[in-house]
């Protein structure tokens, strides 16, 4: 079968790209060809059996839409978006990629007589909005508050429209934040949830800009993958019309992920984080939800990480993996 | 002040034009111009003190509604859609009205520098979806089921995103089934709600195609223009992110539509109801939502019909009056 991964440089995509190409199966289906499109070239090499085709452009123009989709790829992982930060910051490009270039996908598609792929769309817990209860639950109403949001909740809408439809079989599923995110530092307002882990294993520095009792959603790089995988594979029937689900996580405290820090890798790390509260950061993590009830995902038969401490166990695998 | 109503030539933009020119105010006020907008002429007339503008066009031309926002309405009523039979029948035209003619008028604005108009925009009860509870509250999920709900939720969602952002100062209201619809019997599923009042207040027979228990949420046509009135002027800070309300109305039943007619005007008229059962209506209608409670818009000012015998009763004057 062939499968396209709309995004597929950025980690999601990448880590995705390379689960599929080392298996060499999507379910138990065997994996023929994986196109990889982004912004810019994806890095994933391909196998004897597994072919890899790396194309770039840009989602908000059809054309280039049409082209990936003349291919008929049975499978359709559609992982690219311009993310909070720059959604909020840059409101057409927002709008562009996060909007039309969805739509774009989903009507080059419905041109498609006879095509009916799975498409996995990634949408974002910034679908809610505050005031949060406890844990948020399936029922819970989506009131996005910012573009970003409002943005992906529109592609749940249509996801959920072009599959009632019989145009795509759509899954959308809304990850938590991914922790321990592999590289260096980046500026998003999450990142130093990563950072807190990273940095110390890595032997660095590591600021941590809000006090311990912060508390947070998280899943592993490698339950994401999972997600995915299994978001391309699962029955769709039992969903009915609400195609978008969020995904099962973890709900910890900074505290707790330091202490999970200290019992994995030891207190000589905890003491490469550096307490260096900032106001700015402060705010906009209190506006995040903290914990879910992801019961429809879990009951779908999405799985969670166990445990913190296998999130920082995974990472110290890949690290030397990698190393 | 200048005002604009696309959709000016449909029953609800009518009702709205008519007493606009009528009193001369919008709130505290006084009106100089009405521009009515549709695809077809408005026949409203204008005064000595309020002219009249009519102009025909398709919103999902861009340029069509950027001549209508050059001219700066400071209060812009959005009443323009293609309805929920017709949105499902023809895919294409759904979303172009009711998605891209929504979005030019909102990237029209933002395209006027220095313009933040108040936008009153019709929502419906349709971004809802079954299974419901007794009676659906402002937090219960937005889950359409038809492309009509899923495109003024997604209408919403931008209504939303671009107060946020101050570009325009929105309120989105979601309206009841209205009910005495003057006029001719029409084929929408909901017809028969008029149709049981209306024809046999004129003598005539009208078909009943559901059981007496059925259950749904109506308003008069006064109940609608004084919520557009009311939405155009009230103060939206209290709204906050969330601008999108449920209207206020009744939860009546049809044999209690029923036994108000004969109390308001003879069981003679009660006798011209034949009942007709029709399983296709019966299972549309059995998907809709029956009862709410719309304690935000309460709270925000808007007035619901006190009696479904006030209703008819005051069908049976504008009869009167246009006769």
């Amino acid at each position: 079968m062939k499968v396209l991964i709309i995004g597929g440089a950025g980690m999601v995509g990448r880590n995705l790209a390379e689960a599929l190409v080392a298996s060499g199966r999507l379910g138990d289906r065997a994996v023929s060809e994986v196109t990889l499109f982004d912004v810019v070239p994806a890095a994933t090499q391909g196998t004897d059996a597994v072919a890899v085709r790396v194309m770039t452009g840009d989602i908000s123009d059809r054309a280039t839409v049409d082209a990936l989709v003349a291919d008929r790829p049975e499978v359709i992982f559609h992982l690219a978006a311009i993310v909070s930060g720059e959604a909020e910051a840059d409101f057409d490009k927002g709008y562009r990629i996060n909007l039309d270039g969805t739509r774009h996908l989903f009507e080059a598609i419905r041109a498609e007589a006879g095509y009916h792929p799975r498409v996995v769309y990634t949408s974002s817990i910034a679908v809610f909005g505050a005031p949060f209860p406890e844990a948020i639950g399936d029922e819970f109403i989506t009131a996005p508050m910012t573009s970003y949001g409002a943005q992906k909740m529109i592609g749940e809408l249509l996801l959920n429209d072009y599959s009632r439809r019989g145009i795509l079989d759509g899954v959308g599923i809304r990850l938590p934040t991914i922790v321990v995110r592999p590289g260096k530092p980046n500026k998003a307002a999450s990142g130093f949830f990563s950072g807190i882990i990273r940095e110390p294993l890595a032997g660095l520095e590591a600021v941590l800009p809000v006090d311990d009792d912060v508390r947070h959603w998280v899943a592993s790089p490698a339950s994401a993958t999972g997600f995915l995988i299994h978001a391309a594979t699962m029955d769709t029937g039992p969903l009915g019309a609400r195609r978008c689900l969020t995904m099962p996580g973890l709900s910890v405290t900074v505290g707790e992920m330091i202490a999970a820090l200290g019992e994995v890798a030891g207190e000589d790390k905890v003491a490469l984080i550096k307490r260096q509260p900032d106001a700015t950061i402060r705010g906009i993590v209190a506006g995040w939800p903290r914990n879910f009830d992801a019961a429809r995902a879990t009951g779908a038969g999405f799985v969670a990480d166990a445990s913190f401490q296998d999130i920082i166990r995974a990472h110290i695998r890949d690290m030397e993996t990698a190393g």
